[in-house]
């Protein structure tokens, strides 16, 4: 067993729903209250067990929206009250970090955090702590710490990080500073950083001492790091911290952390990159989560569903199943089923990505099953 | 308005399934008591509706199985009790037409009768009667009168009628002597009759004296027309029909009326031809459903289901929504998605005709459903 490192905090923000992935993917079970992997517990679970070993259990921030308290708190029994931190609607990443950062640099000014999507599926668990282990060397040396996945294919899917020299640091040997951050590429410049090999896909871990990324927050977003500090100071003291939230909270800018923090600390040369070598996938959409469990499946087509009652006929894709219908596919080709108590989805692999349109058109329509 | 023939009695065999309209069509929701077209009544009630101007509302006899009477009867308020002929159990087309006529003789020995299915979609109802008329016609001069479509394309989902010399008969300037009756044809040899001309889709419609029509099964299948006679004789006795039906319904011969009448009566040259000028379609499977509804629809995608909540984008094909559930469709072309409270059935329409095998793996696996 790793022993925990002390001085060490793991932050996981968990608030996306995951519109991609609707209709299994709700307002209220979001992304990562499923199990995508038919491991038998949640992606905010799985997250969990991987990071207990790196910062120990009660070292583990969950920031989460109100209306997911429960459901969180019945997945981490073992989370403490303290660990929760609350949003009151969400504003995006920067807010979420950000805010998990001021509280946790106020309680413990010298503490590194971690900051992990609630989100995503990550295979070989050691070698996810040998990279964490890694970047929290490079933290400790006062950089911005972020881990890269090597790509295994082109992908359109996910931004890049471009690797620039490497990085003497004891512990982390191999540590790489970052040159910049690009957004997701169309194919044929995903076909050139594939080729290129000094770009890895951008996972959304960042690791760094807590006031080191606060200070990169204040450089770039004075105000909003001015509302992190007055909702940190407040945080702690029951009576004080209401009012606070309610006054602060909504005012406070909605921007990823990629912007604030990541691209200028790259511009800066403060940037840096460890490879992750684990299996890894943020299941954006139904293509990836057909790809994810269809490994060794007969006919390709794989089936996501405690009480699936599945018929096929010369049928490949993913099924989703959250009913106990009787599904019957006949010579569908990379479809994609998913089947919910009330909404159904058919699509193919190819138009995955479009499962957000739909998403945006139910804002209109049908709000009672988003 | 036309007035009904005095003579003429019709009969409607409400007995099939409709297996490859699963899950639509069940064994206890048959596709006879679907509304296919959207037209806000059953296919029975319109076969019913279509056959009351010739025959008069009180000369309609159905026969169904006793698992349907009390839906027949809720359909057809009107129909009178010594007008539903029910069937202990399936036993094909010629017990069951061959019975109705056989009762009906016995009550009124010169009675015309006509045998219409009960799930066939028709339209344009004058040019129907029209061809009911003609066929009343040739039947009274002692021939087996069928009514056959002009095809409209070389299908293979149809079995199809040879058109020999024509035969003149007063009132039914159309007809001609059937030279043969064809099963269902390959693409190569439906092409062929296609452009023919002397070739038309079977509909199963039959028109004869009811003793004419007792006749050929005589002559055919002694064994089976005396248990009909048995049946017949006993029928309106109240005390005697159980016994014998419990008897004689069970022992009679499994076989279709094309074998046991059709063929023999073309062979010996008794067997004429209307051709039906109407739109007619058998809706035997999802292919022919989604035609038969998508007509003028924005993108071809025919919606049926009054509660249908279907959002799509760039879809084909047809939705059938027996549920409230929202169902959403995303570049998918030519699918079927048929949404009912305990099965789904998603394909394309090109592998329509493949639902029987579903039905039939449903029978070791899924009898709940079927």
């Amino acid at each position: 067993m790793t022993e925990p490192v002390s001085d060490f905090y793991s932050i996981i923000p968990a608030g996306g729903i995951g519109s991609r992935l609707w209709p299994l993917s709700r307002a209220d079970a979001p992304k990562f209250l499923h199990d995508l992997t038919g491991s038998g517990q949640t992606l905010l679970r799985d997250t969990w067990d991987r990071l207990a070993p790196l910062s120990g259990p009660d070292r583990i921030a969950v920031v989460t929206g109100r209306a997911h308290r429960a459901a969180v708190e019945k997945e981490l029994p073992g989370i403490a009250d303290a660990n929760v931190f609350l949003e009151s609607e969400p504003r995006e990443s920067t807010a979420a970090i950000g805010l998990a950062a001021a509280i946790l640099s106020r309680r413990e000014p010298d503490v590194i955090v971690g900051s992990f999507p609630a989100d995503q599926v990550i295979r070989v668990p050691h070698l996810f702590e040998w990279a964490v282990q890694q970047a929290i060397a490079v933290a400790r040396e006062g950089y911005i710490c972020t881990i890269g996945i090597p790509p295994t294919e082109p992908s359109i899917g996910f931004g890049y990080i471009k690797k620039a020299g490497e990085l003497i640091v004891d512990g982390a040997p191999e540590a790489a500073m970052v040159e910049r951050f690009v957004e997701k590429p169309n194919l044929a410049t995903a076909k050139e950083y594939f080729a290129d090999r000094s770009y890895l896909w951008n996972a959304g871990m960042f690791i760094a001492r807590a006031d080191v990324l606060l200070g990169e927050i204040a450089e770039s977003r004075p105000q909003l790091y001015a509302g992190l500090m007055d909702l940190a100071e407040a945080w702690d003291d029951h009576a004080a911290r209401g009012p606070v939230v309610d006054r602060v909270w909504p005012t406070l800018e909605k921007i990823a952390i990629d912007y604030t923090v990541a691209e200028p600390a790259a511009e800066r040369g403060r940037l840096a990159v460890i490879p992750g070598h684990f299996d890894w996938d943020d299941v954006g959409d139904f293509a990836s989560l057909a790809k994810l469990n269809s490994h060794g499946r007969k006919n390709d087509l794989a089936i996501l569903g405690s009480n699936a009652r599945v018929l096929a006929d010369s049928a490949s894709g993913i099924v989703v199943s959250q009913t106990k219908r009787v599904i019957s596919l006949i010579g569908v080709k990379d479809i994609v089923v998913v089947d919910t108590p009330d909404a159904l989805l058919v699509t193919t692999s190819e138009n995955a990505q479009r499962v957000k349109g739909v998403v945006d058109a139910l804002k209109l329509t049908g709000r009672d099953v988003l």
